[in-house]
């Protein structure tokens, strides 16, 4: 879930997907976030599942509530998204005045669903852990520990490259959505025909990140802004 | 100690200290942080104290993991910081390449430290209540998980402040250090001789902070960057 998601919120800030269009990019960015949604349905319903059969309560822990309201408002983030980012009907400046509300949310939801895995793990680590205790610091717990600091590692890594200014495309506000390579001066839904990677039409600038990426600080410096 | 820090973190982004010297501020924001790393110690002398008193194992827990690296990586930054930003020694060119690190360590040291108070909360909860247990959901758990979901609001309104770019004061880079209000076109130290907030030396802008904004936008449009 975690890889999904973090594959999800970094598929822009790589550069050799420069070229691909930003609506095969966007569908890329809403299937794994997909997945990554029906991934955590799956593990709430094997939660639920295995609580019921071993008489334990449901969402009585920190645990339980942090992850509960991040996956209620990662639904909300996906619908909106879905609804105002990847459906055609949205006006430029609503697009405009959610992306950075968009780009904090998700950010926040994946910093708080690493937050809830630490507490699932503390929490897994007391309660399964006996004879040796947990606080006999035994094999699995050393194991387990290490396993938390990657996945914090992890996250605060895929923070940073959500955050580099020098890694997203158009760098009117950090951080924000990427533009199209083959966009238009007019910063609208114009690209929508190119959808694959290959159909780049301006060779000078399709396999060359740097140049792509020069390109776009240059749209950037005449006022040529996408706010999408 | 997580509102010590935050005040700490969000120091620069109150508009009314915009007038404000820049050396002030930062005398502020170093003075919080050092009363929050000295909290910090005095709570972790408390936590061993404690655990070496009832026979506790120190260190066993990830929680524990978590919260050291959190403060190992707090006082390199709190070093770090005054040797580079305090001390007039450092050329600009570090302070420009170190302030982007700086601002994310900050930010990333703030969200482990909420992730591991709320893995502290989840091991208090666990262990402290017996009978009836977390499980049971027992008034104290409810309030406590309140408290929990308090601190992540908490936590996610600070992050809100320090990432909006129309927030700060330089709009070069997103987040980053303010610029003072009365400072040079150069951009460099020659703002130090003032340093409290009612020496505004430009009347104009000195308690408008909006005006301070544009004024700001303004620079920083004609190019006139400070880096710190």
């Amino acid at each position: 879930l975690v890889s999904v998601l973090s594959s999800a919120i970094i598929v822009y800030r790589l550069p050799w997907t420069w070229k691909c269009s930003k609506l095969l990019m966007k569908f890329i960015h809403a299937g794994l976030n997909t997945i990554a949604m029906i991934l955590a349905i799956v593990s709430m319903v094997a939660v639920f599942d295995y609580h019921n059969a071993s008489n334990i309560p449901n969402m009585y822990s920190l645990h339980s509530w942090i992850g509960l309201a991040a996956v209620i408002f990662y639904s909300l983030q996906l619908f909106l998204g879905f609804a105002v980012f990847l459906l055609p009907f949205a006006p430029v400046w609503l697009r405009a005045a959610l992306m950075p509300i968009h780009i904090y949310s998700g950010l926040l939801i994946f910093a708080t669903v690493i937050a809830s895995a630490l507490m699932g793990i503390t929490e897994k680590l007391i309660f399964s852990l006996q004879n040796p205790a947990y606080k006999e610091s035994p094999p699995e717990a050393i194991f387990v520990n290490c396993l938390g600091l990657l996945i914090v590692i992890f996250g605060a890594l895929v923070l940073w490259m959500a955050s580099r200014p020098h890694w997203r495309r158009p760098p009117e506000e950090l951080p924000k959505a990427p533009r199209p390579n083959g966009g238009t001066s007019e910063g609208t839904e114009a690209e929508s025909t190119m959808t694959d990677c290959s159909s780049a039409d301006k060779p000078d600038v399709g396999f060359n990140s740097e140049a792509a990426r020069k390109r776009n600080l240059k749209l950037d410096e005449a006022g040529q802004r996408s706010t999408m």
